[in-house]
């Protein structure tokens, strides 16, 4: 942009008095509003077509890392970097807080734009943690640099991601798990209450489901298999141990038996195949919820959900789609979609 | 007892030296006997039937309050105190400790008798929270001022006064849940694993699943109820508070949903019927797994396992006793057994 579009070079030499005042008026007002932040909307209202090309910041802020992209107007990414976890549960939000602005420093400082830009970014944060949406409100009213922000549940911009703005349900199914789906124009979600009272198909109550039915085998209400062997070896060998590890254990140290599970599954383990008719049992209730409300097809997001997909397209057939985008991309695009013509 | 059986009187008038100094040797080593504790084996070595009278000592730690019964030897009660909370899981035991010394102190004021004689206390106490060997072994070795202490986990004192001694298998069903028989010389002990993978049977188990039902009828996933509608009205009044409260409830808080489910029940509430026979499938397995073992009685004990007690004796006939005396007896029981001939 050339400098004397903004008015801000010297007069001609030999102007006059009046017009010395004229300019230092406009500097001086031009300044204000730089400060005010509103200096791209003069502009845009002012010169046109010449208006500043936005930026978009997008967040996939998990429970245990940070992602934060920067992209162009055409949401071609600048850069990226990712930090520490950031669910809003957390201390109050204040490490995701942390997390964010870390990567934003460290994306604009990759992409080689001055900080000051942020001014003219806006951004779509979708955080875990952010079912409920006066979470949602304090976060978005903390001190940001950007020139507006949009905060989301995690699921959102999954969803987003994996139907790239199209119509269709997402299920999370990772650590936790949550659905949702967009029909027309209307959002329907369901699940996503936590570990204590929701998160049915999560990797976490499956995992919990586990160590208790390895505490029952091993006490004697049935007969133990290789599968609850090797769950109790794994959580210390003998039930004192297990009952103390369990007094511990957060949702992610469950759901760390789920790979075990799964190899004893593929071995016809018969508790992992009692196991794993619960976990359908589960999705089941899900896709059912979403047909009823008319939606056509599902992605499965989350790490514990893409090593099921294989069963859930032999169960559910072409229902089940792959994700076109990965969350990240989703969190860009509602950006996006929300600002484009902010 | 007469002062001069110890030995102690001075001297007749007039005695030689000799006698004078075998005085002071035997008052000396009496001192150092005294101070090792051993006084009243001595005595009782020495003098045969003259030997001191004891003394027992039951307590009953529960989590939100610790009682401690002073009893003569024929096992009648001179005083009993109540006390503060005393798992020995909370805080390493410090709280459960200081509630047994308070107590232990009160009731030798009520009883009238010099605190000194905790030296020829024999003390018994049924722990929650002492599942874990090494809990009562460390517990067990705190500075305690009885002749001797034995630390049980609570339901050993629950069973010793269900069945007053004799044969026969208890379950605690509270807020936790755990079982125990006794058949001939032989202990069977079941469950009590705690919150997060055992105590199948438990109230808090029972209302956690009454709270993750209601967040999946009130989400759509199946149709509400007067027990669902009821619990969401008592927990809020939405999902939002609903989740809100979960991430902060204890298993107490889970468990205080037990009379609701119960009125329900009553009522004939579809979603109260599924989960009473969800429970009722858990004690089941309790009463398969005893009856293995060759167990002819079983006494039940704990607020919400008393209110379910005509279910069971509709269900199990004969085999279900009233318990004829409270854990405290119990546990005044135990010390007796353990150390009459101590």
């Amino acid at each position: 942009m050339p400098e004397n579009a903004f008015g801000l070079l010297p007069p001609p030499r030999g102007a006059s008095a009046e017009i010395d005042c004229l300019f230092y008026f406009r500097l001086i007002i031009f300044r204000i509003m730089v400060r005010a932040k509103s200096v791209h909307y003069v502009l845009q209202r002012r010169y046109g077509e010449a208006r500043v090309p936005k930026l978009y910041l997008g967040v996939d802020g998990g429970g245990t890392n940070c992602r934060v992209r920067l992209a162009d107007e055409n949401l071609k990414t600048l850069a990226e970097a990712t930090n520490g976890r950031s669910n809003l549960q957390l201390e109050d939000g204040d490490p995701a807080y942390r997390s964010i602005m870390d990567g934003t420093r460290q994306v604009f400082e990759k992409a080689g734009i001055d900080y000051a830009e942020t001014a003219n970014t806006y951004a779509c944060f979708g955080m875990a943690g952010a079912r409920l949406i006066s979470a949602r409100d304090e976060f978005e009213a903390r001190d940001w640099p950007f020139a507006r922000v949009k905060v989301y549940d995690d699921i959102d911009i999954a969803r987003a991601g994996a139907h790239e703005g199209e119509d269709g349900a997402v299920i999370i199914v990772g650590t936790g798990s949550a659905g949702l789906a967009l029909v027309g124009e209307e959002r329907h979600q369901v699940g996503g209450w936590g570990f204590p009272v929701g998160d049915q198909m999560s990797g976490a109550i499956l995992g919990r489901e586990l160590a208790r039915i390895t505490v029952e085998a091993h006490d004697g209400f049935f007969d133990p298999t290789p599968l609850t062997q090797a769950v109790l070896e794994r959580l210390g060998g003998d039930l004192d141990t297990l009952m103390d590890w369990s007094f511990k254990a957060e949702p992610a140290d469950f759901g760390s038996l789920m790979p075990l599970f799964i190899e004893y599954y593929e071995k016809g383990d018969p508790i992992a195949r009692k196991l794993m008719d619960l976990q359908l049992s589960y999705v089941d209730a899900y896709v059912s919820w979403f047909k009823r409300r008319g939606v056509e097809k599902m992605a499965v997001v989350g790490g514990f959900g893409r090593r099921l997909n294989p069963l859930f397209v032999e169960r559910y057939g072409s229902f089940i789609v792959d994700p076109r985008s990965e969350p990240l991309h989703g969190a860009v695009l509602l950006a996006h979609q929300h600002f484009a013509n902010a």
